[in-house]
């Protein structure tokens, strides 16, 4: 472990949230949920999915988008009671058709059918199709870690806000990609990232908070720089790397969306914008083995090794501490746990709203 | 197709260069090889491989690299006769120990493996072990293009060029990713990226012709730029998006090494400055059978589609034309394929002077 467990100074904290206890926050999502007609079962495994992604400091991704979601299933763009089935498979990879469901529970039964594949086969990969917007990423690469095996999962982003690299039009989407990768002592390697500079989640909190975003992130079609975070739906998110990031990105668009059948391009419903259409979307899973390429004992042990090859290594100046992908969040993960989940004064106006709309009892 | 078939003007072009067919480079580099005791079919699908990669416009990963791999072969860091073979097999992986041969000979035979694999089951994955450089990525994605399969490749980088976000210690190689897509009547979609911002052959390319770096390529241990191609090496190369770079970096170090039981982290041998000693150089590759999830005419138009939408967008202010990834090695590819490969006069004295070292009639 790590000699400094804190929290990245970077992270966003406001001091002064009120601290919800996991259970809490999921029993209350459930409860909204089911105010909205979900069935029982998948109003809890819903909110579960959404809770994770607040405990795992994707603040962005969990229970921000309550309201959303409420809007969507109350529209009539989500299917309430869906047929999840899997449309095709072979022992190395399989076509689920999520029926319109919320995203959340067709991310799961993929991510349960690819471990179990995996187990079998060594590697299982699952295209996702009638899918719809899934949250925190992370949350179902995660899901692999205490099976000894990888997890993989990429999404067709849940509305254009990113043009061709070159280009204004909106186009593309912010199109994310998580892998979650177990380590033995050290904490799990895991990325979760848009292929932008900037998640649209990550704008909306700052939009929440009223604070600008840093140049860079969002561009106007002259190409000059918008900071302003309430104006980013007027710009274009960029990619990293330029036309690298739009590269990965269009390669995840075809992979996630337009293999499996699913909207890429020109037909993604805005989510937030259209909360009565069906939006098709398309995510692709994959989940790895470990035990069938090398002993895990000795992979996870690689692992922690590189790991502290690299968080050991010289520091450019003015950097406090280097820090493997998913460390922060996997420290965010025990804090939340042991403490709750951080609700600030906006986010609470946001989940007693949507409460008093559904009839139910507001968080606090 | 697009109305401006252009190769892009960013794309270095020596007008002066020597053009050279695609065959009479490919049979140079057979008798170069030959000379240095590579068995003749092996030295035919190396300098094939190689000179694939030149036509592809990868100047920076085709014959430029001869004399570095007649060193290494010299040296005694190559097995001239492997033994490559499937250590593992399921129908969804295999794990494919290279047995210390050429990496374009190890990457060759993965591919092709994975490619039947994947007509089988839809998808394939191969673990590469002791395997080494295998030149340009994109020419071993691009063979699943003609099996209407999407081809794909990463690599831990055979040299550590850069460091952790923040950090200055050459621990990470620049880790290449390239895949393939299938199109119709557009170019096909390929991305042959380093995940660092520059790939440390256009480095080379740019130091063999007295060129300086772009500014945001490489840092020196206080974090400021250094652009003097020459002295790349005294530096750190950058990744896409910084945080997010370097995470794509790490899941491809573990998925590419570590799993394979493969060298990742301080183990990477720099093979240009080491001729002498092994690399277990780790790869993985993917083969994804289009018509196991939807017909493949059906996934071809919708690659066309969305590829026109993008070209089609609005341009920002100074570009000239939105292309979409490959499109630039697709024309490149065309030129080439018609009026021979360009060796510039610095290339060509590299060439020839590797000709005399292993007696073989010089290229010019």
């Amino acid at each position: 472990m790590s000699d400094t467990p804190a929290i990245s100074p970077e992270f966003p904290v406001d001091e002064n949230a009120l601290r919800v206890p996991y259970e809490r926050l999921k029993d209350f999502m459930t409860q909204v949920f089911r105010a909205v007609e979900l069935p029982d079962d998948d109003a809890v495994e819903l909110a579960r999915a959404m809770a994770d992604g607040d405990l795992l400091g994707k603040d962005s991704h969990g229970c921000i988008r309550v309201q959303m979601y409420v809007n969507r299933i109350k529209g009539g763009a989500i299917n309430k009671t869906p047929n999840i089935r899997v449309e095709k498979q072979t022992p190395a990879m399989a076509l689920v058709n999520g029926d319109n469901g919320m995203g959340h529970l067709v991310a799961r039964y993929s991510m349960n059918l690819a471990m179990d594949m995996a187990a079998e086969s060594g590697l299982a990969w699952v295209g996702l199709q009638h899918s719809n917007h899934a949250g925190a990423a992370a949350v179902y690469a995660s899901m692999a870690l205490e099976r000894d095996q990888i997890g993989v999962i990429a999404c067709v982003g849940s509305a254009n806000h990113a043009g061709p690299f070159g280009g204004s039009d909106l186009l593309v989407g912010t199109n994310p990609i998580a892998v979650a990768i177990p380590a033995a002592d050290e904490p799990p390697v895991v990325i979760d990232m848009a292929t932008t500079n900037s998640s649209l989640g990550k704008i909306m909190v700052k939009a929440m908070h009223g604070e600008p975003m840093p140049e860079g992130w969002v561009i106007d079609a002259q190409g000059n720089p918008i900071t302003d975070s309430a104006k980013a739906d007027d710009g274009v998110l960029t990619h990293i790397g330029g036309a690298k990031g739009f590269g990965l990105s269009m390669v995840i668009g075809f992979l996630a969306g337009t293999l499996n059948g699913a909207a890429f391009g020109s037909d993604v419903i805005h989510i937030g914008e259209d909360p009565n259409s069906e939006t098709n979307t398309g995510q692709f899973i994959m989940a790895i083995d470990v035990a069938h390429f090398l002993d895990p004992t000795v992979f996870k042990a690689n692992v922690d090794r590189i790991s502290r090859e690299m968080t050991g290594s010289t520091k450019l100046p003015g950097i406090g501490e280097i820090r493997m992908p998913g460390t922060n969040s996997w420290r965010i993960y025990q804090d939340r746990k042991a403490n709750g989940i951080p609700i600030t004064a906006p986010l609470l106006d946001k989940l007693n709203t949507a409460a008093d709309e559904v009839g139910v009892k507001r968080l606090a």
